[in-house]
């Protein structure tokens, strides 16, 4: 039969290219279910804002019990797959898998009244800088810079506590969302904000400081690509009470942009720009 | 135990940062039911190509009396919810939103045979304008610009109509889906037609006149972003019959793109265009 | 009654604009299913990285057979009513078009494994070329540019099958995801690796090399968008082991980026560039 | 494997036991559509119960629409496949097999009017006879022997006009929910009433008058199940305005209970009784 | 068309009989919300044997608050319907219902301990009356006539505290899947038990004791169903730690089945038995 | 505040009754898992009947072996926490537990073709028995007795291999939805036809031949309860080619009905039935 002869070829292609490891789905992180933490995680950084359950003074403890209960649980099992792959990989030992993914979940949910804090500040920061802003609720509910900051400042915590693959993944996912792309081992300061936000790239090796503003099509970026940089300094540093217009490109490890300084719309810096200095295209 | 130490102190927090206001979550507009309503509208403008339910000449007349007694309950409602929540922040008596909210409604509804013609012009212009373009169809069932354009058009209706932050949520929304941030409270004529669009930015006072094409990763944007501009019309005006190609920025709410302008790809504009000009990087 | 009235008027302007084609929608090509037959498509290409089921060495064979004949029964039907749609406009028989639908799918399905070696170098290409990229598995599991690659594989070798509408529905669908916006018409070598890939667009009638890169922003578009060029190629020629870095734009049906050359972030490119040249801004 | 082997000898059972015809799935009436078309009848004759959508005065025109127009759709393909597997069975033709379903359904949705009189009359007669009754809406909302007769007049009527399996599938999924059994075929005048109802069967060819009411286990059965009975009256008839009481047994064709008798619980009645009698055990 | 001239014909039927009352859905109780309100309460009950979500002690806490939250919000609004619908109909003012309904919902949930207590003591009693149970857990996750108790005891106190309509609904649920029908308002003490149970009717206004064991089949009914008997003992008493055996029938007000006493199985029962008494068929 | 009162005195009851095994979910086996489990089985058994998927010749071989892999799967687990639940109460090692639960489900599943050969006499057996059916398919598609008589059969080699708790999920599920009562332990030879159903009890410790038939009410059962009968026969024998007609009552471990004997409706019968004898009320 016509399917059957596929299956064959198919199945001879798995062997050929990729082998086994292309189809043990179990061992690797599962998307789906890493979705749901992250819809949990900003559940309980916003609880008025989910639209999965009705939160109210009555119930507030227990939905926020439930759902850090859920996250423990789901978290650490996705966590622990991927730290099992990657150390089994590297021919490291696994059997600390288990404990150590729940305790980076416990880290991770310990540290939320802070990253509440500092997302408190990023919003202040969009009200303080977008005329069009006209609330702290309008600016949780409709601007996709703070979808990106919130899911980058889960990931990066998850990243520094050395979770592998799943930083990535949820980045990646806030990026298909909202065309912002921010990579989680990039170290950003408070009350950041990012404006309309398509098309921003902020790479693995970046430095941002506090109370920095990020137009759409920015990006900070690499002047080369060479595999050898792994694990170099390779995007810029950007420095407090920045500001940089849409469409403007830094690039370069050593590339620092002092403090104060502002970057013109299409900008293209590939040195480093003194504190309080106006670059336009 | 291990929980409920962190129940407590994200509790605190709760109340630190944000307070009751951030888990009373009937009061606040549900994005997901909104969703849902630009789903049945989308279906109202363009019922053959609605997923979610078969149309045919025998139950047109019915399909369409029910998705438009959904939107009335449904958007009326959340309307509602925007309104009283605003209204209540600005001292002002709550008690005529729910009236206000259904009119707005019958008022949207009323609207859909203009917003059709509307949207049918626009879908003429890019099949003319397109050369890829093969029918009316195609470029339904696949031009994220005509998405973002159909969502557009009925969060513009519903600002102009005084509703508050869902004209936002809806337009985030199509942005997420297509890459292209309309701000609901521009002014766009008829026959606009978006190709690509990813990266695309229409800023919140642009007044765009009619047969205007757009490229990806054009932005419409204000010169400076200072807070006090609320108001203020910060971003350009395009006349009638422009072109505006890939990547050009054009800013400042005096600048003027006179009718029957071509601004080339990449290009920086931030004064005004005579009629008639080609304007290049 | 209100609605009644609305009813009426909605339904006077479906016969006014658009007719009776505009309401029997199940003539069309179904989005949603379509999203689903390209799940199953992936799933097949990548069975370990598939969130709907789990697979492994006992169920493969099943799994796969069973996804096999989910896509011959659902594309074959959406196939076929896309072409039935198009046949008929044209004035064509359409009494062969369920064969000819069928006949497509089996095609496709036995190129799974051709296809599944194109992707496996494009993978290597992208871990080659992003000291960011760790292992196989992240960028399958992470990275948009492969998502958009794995899509335009499946829509291109439909559209070189003469399936209508049909790829450019499935290559939206990924556009919307990623922001990456690749015509199914274009031609691309194996080893291609597009890096973060928001705004990147990839015209009708481009043609590219091997082991070519491309990031974010990239225009590989056309001069001029006159309707007569339908069928022209519009697009530029990009030779083997060309990188465009991000923000670039190339542009014209003559434009040839030869072999070995690298276009640097933000050029404008409208004219051949020969082989081994380094483009700047 | 142990898989394949397994699949090997249940692939080879079906060859010996059932052939082809055991899985051709396509071509037998599938039992879940059908129990959602009883949904969509039920909220036909019973708006106000329905527990799928919010019907009001508004939009009551068009969910009626609507919901007509999806039986139309499902139960005429239904009834359709139920034809052609009789009719090719019997060697006959099935190529009127459509019209003929879809002039079936569209008989029984004529005939809803009538069907909603009689079960108002059903009704009424069981306010009348259960002292623990107290409203309409109480007997509608929480009374099996009315869901019973919903089903029962519905199915009876497809019976009557000629479609084959399917009535029997509706009336057996009520029997499932309520343990109530009635054949179909059976014929039963109007203001019938069962109480409480576990347990209570009437066969093939039961004739029961008007003003009849029945308790929980209740048989009106055969005195044989002989093959070669098939098509003969097997089944007692029960003139109008009859009480019987719970357990009681009544066999066979020729059997008659008089107008106005009353039949104990428990009893046992093989031959006829006059009318206005009373039997006890 | 066909489809309106039906829709017609229904609308009409829905004038003549029944009016509008029977399309204002919103007002009556849904069942949907209360089979789902009924599983709240089982898991409440018996949390292990809930299949919804998984309970352990890390979240026993939060699970049950929430489920209490969900409880009084869903069942108070359902209550009230019944209550506006009932008093409404009555000329009683409707204006107190929502404090009243809210009220029963928190005496319910405070009578949750309680209810608990019972419902082990008619475990313990399956446990020992049935040679074939081998456990507790076998008992809760597969004895039909603990579903029914459990139903009942929830149903009952409801009805006791004045809820009209939805203690005869989740009766009626229950009733359904396990063939045991238990009027809301008997009343039943403690050790209850009632083996495999299809075809158990327990009427009205029985009253039954301590440790009663009852198997299926068995009737607890009237003599006589004239409706002026409403608000009269109908149904038998049965003392304390009786056994009922299959299919016996036990009828009318005035009968009291004394403490001690077997029925056997069959036996038809219309007056007194003395304590301590064996009858049989 | 009230609910967290509510909670707290929920918590201490599940303290004094219960305690902590009333509320580790986990370890129970899960009723919704088994019921998915038993529509795969049943699938299996007969997969034209499946509601849940299209089979036809092409998928056969693919759906089969997906369907046997699921079983597999979630079966092996839900035995295994049976197991792990009674071994561990009785003191007895769990280890084995999972190889033993595994080599249990293969087993069921290389019984499946027996099965199928043993349910397709009790389906030719009703085709006999009834004059009111039509066809095999019929019989399949709407008969309960059938349905229980699947689930019997899966459930009785499941106890038979020593499967705890889940044969009798297993049959009380079927007598939810059928009214018939099965014990998994009872004896039962092939071609056996239950007709109606409703009310049917089969207890623990029947034997019953080949070509049985029992109408509805009829119950098989013990003389006496008394819990130290466990182990012992209590219920009765029934021999080849016997009759059982609605509501008689067969009582007894010592009770032998003879081969071919006929017992009349509502009979009582206590001690043995000699060889071809009819039995009358």
């Amino acid at each position: 039969m016509k399917i059957d002869a596929i299956v064959d070829s198919i199945l001879d292609s798995y062997k050929a290219n990729g082998g086994l490891r292309y189809h043990e789905s179990e061992n690797f992180p599962n998307r789906q279910v890493l979705i749901g933490v992250v819809e949990d995680l900003r559940s309980l950084l916003f609880p008025a804002f989910s639209c999965s359950a009705f939160a109210e003074s009555n119930n507030i403890r227990y939905i926020t019990g439930e759902r850090i209960h859920r996250v423990v649980r789901l978290l650490t099992r996705e966590i622990q797959k991927a730290m099992r792959y990657v150390f089994s990989t590297a021919g490291r030992d696994v059997s600390g898998c288990f404990d150590l993914a729940e305790q980076t979940v416990y880290s991770l949910l310990r540290e939320i009244p802070n990253i509440r804090g500092t997302l408190n500040k990023d919003i202040e920061s969009a009200l303080r800088g977008d005329p069009a802003a006209t609330s702290i609720e309008e600016i949780i509910l409709s601007y996709p810079g703070i979808e990106a900051i919130i899911v980058y400042r889960i990931a990066h915590f998850l990243h520094v506590n050395g979770t592998p693959l799943i930083p990535r993944i949820l980045t990646e996912y806030v990026h298909g969302k909202t065309g912002i792309d921010i990579h989680p081992a990039a170290e950003i300061g408070e009350s950041f904000f990012i404006d309309h936000g398509t098309g921003v790239v902020i790479g693995e090796t970046c430095v941002i400081g506090k109370n920095v503003t990020v137009y759409q099509g920015v990006t900070l970026g690499a002047l080369s690509v060479k595999k050898n940089l792994l694990g170099k300094k390779r995007h810029p540093t950007i420095e407090d009470d920045v500001t940089i217009y849409a469409g403007a490109t830094i690039l370069g490890g050593d590339t620092v942009v002092g403090r104060g300084s502002t970057i013109g719309g299409n900008a293209w810096v590939v040195s480093s720009v003194p504190p309080d200095t106006s670059v336009s295209l």
